[in-house]
């Protein structure tokens, strides 16, 4: 890898698959520089200048090793197939498979359904209740797997790849006024990260486009 | 790997998920047997003993090497990780980030939001115009990453786990009647794989549940 040059997240303070690829980046130890990119108020990410970085026009985008990365599962498994050092993935494939399920229930199960493209095709009166409802549903099937998987985190007592999406989804719960702490598993381990130094770092309010007070 | 055991896979014919891991096993050359599961008129997943298969009560679930496994994506990764022989993804990292993009993209941004689950929530009269409206925005960013990537195939003249989700995409698009020649890629990925044999024996009109004639 480039020992060189220094990673540029495109990010959103409260988008949670920039958080996500935060999280990975910050336990993993890879010094990166975020360039804020405003996809609420003012559209940025519509703009010729940053199709040219990420046709998708989502963020984040990594701009790493002379190349970029979109996606952010497809980014935390780049990083942890060229970063191996503190792992994000244990090395059996089948523990592999039980952090990956917990992946995917976040990745596919819940955040697609409640983000923000998605609410804005529904009548403005509808769309928290829609969000709490989908939440909901994935929190409870969250909770059956983690009460095989959960150790102090996710899958065992090793931070993987499942707390970095976990993290930032129960951020958004908490948005839209779900009560966590009807989710015991859920609860604790984002209790216990919320104090861990690379959460914190990656956390949004922590970010230099965080907005103070947002609604 | 046991090699005495042969496979069991809980799928549902019409189920793009359980197609999706139909193509990887039939693929990698892993014998396996079908048990269907009637997810549509009988509600056969949400038996006390599909449970106690699949805590999540969905299909597809995949029983090998003496565990069971769900969700596709996590399966066709176990798959790759445990039978690396017919490999479904690239051996450089970056190549494999440019795959899994478009996994993502498919299993993340299109899938999800036009299951019959997130269907059933809209009234019956907008739900064929919801399913239309995510596959085309999913397929015209697919479009874009496939401008790059494709060779043959999604990624390059190799079959991949992109394919495996791909060509299922595209047949549920063809059920809620999205005009998939507009997508030229899209559409000659598909002509080229409906006729490769794996994809062939994996396709829902040759399961043992498929009904003829089906609306």
């Amino acid at each position: 890898m480039s020992g060189k040059e220094v990673a540029t997240l495109y990010s959103y303070w409260r988008s949670s698959c920039s958080y996500r690829v935060r999280i990975a980046l910050s336990l993993k130890g890879i010094p990166y520089e975020v360039k804020p990119v405003n996809i609420w108020k003012k559209d940025e990410h519509l703009t010729p200048e940053y199709r040219a970085i990420n046709p998708m026009q989502q963020v984040p985008a990594l701009r790493i090793d002379g190349r970029t990365l979109i996606d952010s599962i497809s980014i935390m498994h780049y990083l942890e197939e060229t970063r191996p050092e503190q792992p994000l993935l244990p090395s059996d494939p089948a523990d592999r498979a039980k952090v990956r399920e917990i992946v995917s229930v976040i990745a596919s199960g819940i955040q697609p359904l409640q983000n923000v493209g998605i609410l804005q095709l529904l009548p403005e009166e509808e769309r928290v209740q829609w969000a709490q409802r989908v939440i909901n549903k994935g929190f409870t099937a969250l909770e059956k797997l983690l009460a095989n998987s959960a150790g102090k985190y996710c899958f065992g007592d090793n931070i993987s790849i499942a707390d970095c999406c976990l993290i930032p989804q129960v951020y958004n719960a908490r948005r839209f006024k779900v009560d966590v702490e009807t989710y015991p598993a859920i609860a604790r381990i984002d209790k216990d990260l919320l104090s861990h130094p690379a959460f914190k770092e990656a956390h949004p309010d922590n970010q230099p486009d965080a907005v103070k007070d947002a609604k």
